[in-house]
């Protein structure tokens, strides 16, 4: 699966701002990026676009548009999908996938704290928290501090913590809507029975990219 | 593969007014329903959100906000998807998918015809026509004519030739980014394979919808 940090910190900590300077210090390194934010409110998705959505009104489940240059998706979602899903059904050929938010995840987390809001952070070592990034001195973390403005030191730690510490092959499965965890052993045989049978069809000897999704007739 | 239509029809000529209309019913109906806009110049996406999609400005490839009631993604290509590929990877859990524009793909098309704009079809029955809605009588096509306002004689058409001429099942497979066409004997296996191996994971003994994707090490 793909390698998934989150970016946490009190609102107005500037935790989008710390975001995007360490997206575009990956990018710049030749990284794949996504990220994921947790609009907590439902507000910034309403917002979207007003005539560009009029098929999403009309009552569809999932509205694409497409161009040339990228394409848009807004889907409505009966139970709101957890970041592993995002991640595995939308973001999986990422190299690495950053959060906004979502403190209670299980993901590693940096923590932005800002003095102005508070001098505590939320979160701990114990809940996965592996650095900290502050305009002030965090009292027995035991873990790294970054300077507010030091986006390459953090880049350099996800880098280095996140992105290396798995290697850049993964396999994911979703069944019937929700992640698999897949012990290594079947991940490994899984992975190999299905590339071995996709790489026997005509034009698909290169594969290294596999999408199979499976919809059993149910009626 | 998940059925797809296409409404086309020449800009004004009224597509998107009776895709919502088609889209409200097919949905009343119980079938869920899909959509793909195609955004021929690069507009509408750019148009979305500003704040919203400060990740995406920034470098991140692909921006995914989520909440309780939905999600919405943006995300950058360096190449066109093909409605099949939108299809295929992101609307695959549908019934039906209904494309608004791309005439030249292969798909079955129903065009609006609206005298205002012009009095003759852009495309025919050899290029995949299977019905015109418009406020004008087309010679010579013997193919169904609907008044622009019968959406509900569309939805008809759209159940029994689109969604009810494929069963509700189906495999699809994306290779390298590219839609793989599967003979029904190839299908048949890969699919019972495939899903004999996954119900035999714990937890996944009643699996319906298999989303399985493999990155492969490539370093």
């Amino acid at each position: 699966m793909v390698p998934i940090v989150s970016i946490v910190g009190r609102s107005g900590s500037g935790k989008t701002t710390l975001i995007e300077k360490v997206v575009g210090e990956l990018r710049s390194r030749g990284f794949r990026v996504g990220t994921i934010k947790h609009d907590v409110h439902g507000f910034d998705i309403d917002h979207e676009g007003k005539d560009s959505w009029r098929h999403k009104e009309a009552g569809a489940e999932a509205v694409v548009i497409s161009s040339s240059d990228g394409f848009a998706v807004v889907r409505e979602v009966n139970k709101e999908w957890p970041p592993e899903r995002l991640a595995s059904s939308l973001l999986w050929e990422m190299d690495v996938v950053i959060t906004e938010g979502y403190k209670r995840a299980g993901f590693p987390k940096i923590e932005v704290v800002r003095k102005a809001r508070s001098t505590r952070p939320l979160t701990g070592p114990k809940k996965g928290l592996i650095a900290v990034v502050s305009d002030i001195k965090i009292k027995g973390t035991g873990i790294p501090r970054f300077d507010l403005d030091d986006f390459k030191g953090v880049a350099d730690l996800i880098e280095e913590k996140i992105i290396r510490r798995k290697d850049r092959g993964g396999t994911s499965l979703i069944v019937n809507g929700s992640t698999v965890e897949l012990k290594p052993f079947i991940e490994g045989m899984l992975t190999e029975a299905v590339t071995g049978m996709i790489r026997k069809l005509k034009g698909c000897e290169d594969a290294e990219y596999i999408e199979l999704r499976i919809r059993r007739r149910s009626d």
